[in-house]
């Protein structure tokens, strides 16, 4: 076992794997609700809603894996954990409101996709800064002071101090706790 | 290349995509047999079971690598690439029930969800021992002690002696080969 | 931050989740063109086209990621990382491919399929050859001879010498620049 192994990573992964099974198992119950047997896929609206929230998720699976181990190998492992715990909610309030209408998904898919691109924005700056050290003997300075931190991977990296997840902690309300979450942060870092 | 890459694991994914490449193929064949031309996902009952069939491997084939993964690299390697081939023998079993009838999906479906929650339940462990020990400084004793196997990262590993893990060899009536299986695990954790 | 993370995987994967997410907004125009609410997966036949084609790329996605990563892994990280962009590629000829009718997605998912294959059977010989190497302590001498290159980790690896590879950069008309290509395989060889 590497002991330094992305744990929160892993975590987070695990936990969405538990919860695309729970909206798996969520069809299923819709199936028998409205006696749908497989493998017919239509139906009332209602199951058809259902069923089309779930593909959704399953569509946007593997990008939010793909997006959300760069974000946090290259850019930063607390950030990009959070920000998948976000991803998670923001799907689990698209399919209950899928279910409901279909315009009453909007607010979860906007969040969903905020998630998203918090998280390949980060990745991608964190990947670029590193193909551009390693390759070009660059030192990322461009992109370091385009998000005003820390980027390289001999620093203590930007932790939760950097602007784009500040803001965003801001706007889940979360500002009173920054301050132990960028201790947890700080103190996590030495395992990366 | 990394030296201690996870060499089993990787084998048994390079192996799970090629068997779901594999099963396209089997849905590109029903297609021929029953003249349904793409972009037509309807047709024959028997074509429609095929295609769901396929739908639903792929639906859990992200899930699968993502438990399969974290189990392998926070719980036990041999025990993780172990469970992974049998959930790929659950898959061809479903595939195969499916295609006959609807009913007989079932088997295999319930060995599918066999090997997934083995796989689930052996990541989790891993994990939470290993966030309990990094981020809270326990030795995840009260994790160890509920499952009765070591976990911390500097043991030897559970290994195949962990009670979950030979109760399925038992189930699978391999028992006779368990010491075989041991002798096998405990030389593979060198390299972990 | 791992020091010696695969960093043109990651680039490739981030890159490819991109593409995959404009290949979901493709859809998304074309519900809009066509005026097909969701839920409803049926409509113009370039409609359903267009939501096949994308199907197609998401069944294939998890599958391009496991023989990418294991053919970077154990093979050769930019051999691996220029066939994953040429799937790219192949997707995207694909995509417009099938828009247009069902016969004119043919000659992009030929590319694609020797795109997988490339990948596959450098994954495969990788890896067969670290299991005969740690399991047997065999140095896999007859998988290296077959392949007619050094594939032992601590050699310098196969780079793009390998005749697999070289032949796909003759086959691309690259063959003028492949000597800037090898220099750069094999300087970036020091951070595998």
């Amino acid at each position: 076992m590497a002991p330094e192994a992305p744990v929160l990573l892993a975590a987070v992964s695990l936990l969405s794997a538990f919860h695309m099974g729970y909206l798996a198992r969520r069809v299923g119950w819709s199936r028998m609700a409205h006696k749908i047997m497989p493998p017919a896929v239509s139906g009332p609206p209602e199951f058809e809603r259902t069923f089309r929230a779930h593909q959704n998720c399953v569509e946007f699976y593997p990008l939010f894996l793909v997006t959300l181990w760069t974000c946090g190998i290259f850019f930063n492992e607390a950030a990009a954990a959070g920000t998948g715990l976000l991803y998670m909610v923001a799907r689990q309030i698209y399919f209950n409101g899928y279910i409901k209408s279909t315009r009453k998904r909007l607010p979860g898919f906007y969040l969903t996709l905020a998630a998203l691109f918090t998280l390949s924005l980060l990745a991608l700056t964190g990947v670029a800064a590193r193909i551009l050290d390693q390759y070009f003997h660059m030192n990322g300075g461009g992109l370091q002071s385009l998000l005003c931190c820390p980027v390289r991977p001999d620093s203590a990296g930007p932790g939760l101090t950097h602007p784009v997840f500040s803001s965003w902690i801001k706007c889940l309300g979360i500002k009173g706790h920054s301050k132990t979450l960028q201790r947890f942060s700080k103190d996590q870092l030495r395992w990366l």
